[in-house]
């Protein structure tokens, strides 16, 4: 199958440059400038074979506040095994995959990094088997994962988001979709689980994990106060509302979904929730298609079959002022670098006025009266 | 000045046709199919100098429930007269406009039409004086516009969704940002104001009139359940879940807003409120430059100067899907006819299931808490 690589780099390279400035204006916006690289971390990106992209979103001077300019790394990948491989291998392959492509992000001064959706494993849950696919869970505070990005975070000085499969042991054994939280000092700062799980497609996560019970917790590290939405978060707006008004800066949005079913909405809802909520948030998707040895079906009439589609990557970054950076390949694994000016959140705050005008006392009330189970809609009739 | 003319017309024209359908994919999804409409009425169209574009949303055949499906109308306009000339003359020539273009949509057999915000007048807030403009104020249930509205309603069997700037003779005779829906049957079915008031840029609406009172009614007509969502509103996604939660169908975004201020986000927040509470949305945006006698200033350290900027139409349709019709153009008024089967949102709704995975009582609850004068964010440090 002859996949289509990139958005922007079709318009690049047919549309005339006086008007593809226009177009990219009204798609995109006009806040990203590219971000020029170190020549080693695009070597290294070139030998280890993902796209490096750089860009960056600025913010005006200010007389009081000094800028507030950091990097963050997002990563996507493919899983590296075959799914059949030892549990263990394939784990391994990925904490070395992963460990090239954050030595890399370190060349470029990145200081906060996030990993996709369940980064260790393929994303099994399209099968519905338990067995082996529950192997791949690991605490969040002690697993080999986390030891794992606690030493990357030491080592580089680097805020680690590490969503996976966690076991928790300490309530039943239950399983979670969590991310966890490592500071770059290398110690645990929290876990953050998934709020919202999809019954859609082949998305069968409800069969191995509940609605999160962390809230909307935001983590002040060192360089910002971020957030995690965990994937399917991202289609509510609540959601990310929360963790914006739990003062987050920069909202993460791992995640992992497919061509045929999201791919229009993708470049819609994270950016929706920049604009909407005066922050930054960070949309990463994995890539590739992933075999699995037993045959399953997708509650849509079909044949029986061995995955789940195209994993299509295309992670970005957008702005609160709209504005958003090209998206990283659809068929390559990728690391995005983007240096944001966090002061902006609070210029086009100041500027756009949403949470001042946002009324939250009315819906506060209203979302509690529609929960009710006598709930009547407001409805005028002739 | 040498304006862009259509996002769409200008990626048609370079765009080799493979390509394009990947590009039209990602970026406007692919529920949306042309419409053929009648020759007569892209005849009159032509006379007229409007542009008129048709396009529908279709949904999967159901056992029990037929098709639901109804036309929308999306009408974008200019005012007609200098803004210098005698008020009643500036509104009985955007009456005769618009009942040409009405004309139009009923030859094109639109159920439910529905104007631009405030479309009786410039869009004069810029100004800050309050006379003459305050003048153009009118009842919502007697006044000269529901009138004209009534006698369109009724001779074309048509809904009218008629943004205007009331007068509320009843309380103390004060100004509001308020949409009138008058049904088929030519009665007034009632009114719906403006929740969100802006405080941007030239934007000084708050300076006339304040946050509506009349909270997130639906009205039910014969072609479907409906509501409306005034300009600025459309940045707050509560704003559209409310009206969703009171069950509408299709929610109307009547709008004004210029080109250096929001078009990137333009195409970005109605759509997203489309995927995120399964309905339609139908954005709709004024256009043409509008001057102004008196000079006056921004706020922004720039000259004093006569006009608000661009108003850049780009009127379109959203379907819960994540498709979206194509724009209306940037610079000529224009009728966009939408073809919806309503059924489709109870179809996006079972498969996506935001409502029933939306943990509506958590938010009512963490909102509550946000809104208190002494509320902490939850802030995990080291």
């Amino acid at each position: 199958m002859n996949l289509f690589e990139s958005l922007e780099e079709t318009l690049e390279k047919y549309i005339p440059l006086d008007e593809l400035k226009e177009v990219r204006r009204i798609l995109f916006g006009e806040g990203t400038k590219m971000l020029e690289l170190p020549q080693c971390a695009q070597e290294a990106a070139r030998q280890r074979d993902f796209q490096l992209l750089g860009c960056q979103f600025g913010a005006a001077r200010e007389q009081l506040r000094p800028p507030h300019t950091i990097r963050v790394g997002l990563v996507q990948n493919a899983v590296v095994l075959p799914t059949s491989a030892p549990i263990m291998d394939q784990i391994d392959a990925l904490h070395r995959r992963i460990g090239d492509i954050v030595e890399v992000a370190a060349m470029c001064g990145v200081n906060i990094v996030c990993f996709q959706e369940a980064w260790t494993m393929p994303f099994a849950f399209c099968t519905r088997e338990k067995v082996p696919w529950t192997e791949f869970a690991e605490s969040a505070e002690e697993g080999h994962t986390t030891r794992f990005c606690q030493k990357l975070a030491e080592k580089y000085n680097m805020v680690v988001v590490s969503p996976i499969l966690e076991r928790d042991e300490s309530h039943g054994a239950t399983l979670w979709n969590t991310a966890v939280v490592v500071s770059n000092s290398g110690r645990v700062l929290g876990k953050s689980r998934k709020n919202h799980i999809p019954r859609v497609g082949d998305f069968n996560e409800s069969t191995y994990y509940m609605e999160g019970d962390t809230g909307h917790r935001v983590f002040q590290t060192q360089f910002g106060r971020i957030a995690v939405n965990i994937c399917y978060g991202r289609h509510h707006p609540l959601n990310w509302l929360m963790y914006s008004v739990n003062s987050a800066e920069i909202i993460f949005n791992p995640s992992a979904t497919i061509g045929g079913l999201s791919e229009p909405m993708w470049p819609i809802e994270a950016r929706n929730a920049a604009i909407a909520n005066h922050c930054f948030t960070c949309a990463i998707n994995r890539i590739g298609t992933e075999h699995f040895e037993s045959e399953f079906t997708s509650g849509d009439g079909k044949k029986a079959h061995h995955d789940f589609g195209h994993f299509y990557g295309s992670s970005y970054v957008a702005a609160p002022d709209g504005s958003r950076s090209p998206g990283l390949s659809r068929t390559r694994d990728g690391l995005l670098v983007a240096e944001l000016d966090l002061n902006l959140n609070r210029q086009i705050s100041d500027k756009w006025g949403f949470k001042m005008t946002g009324r939250y006392d009315m819906y506060a009330k209203e979302l509690a009266e529609a929960v009710n189970e006598n709930f009547t809609p407001n409805i005028v009739k002739e």
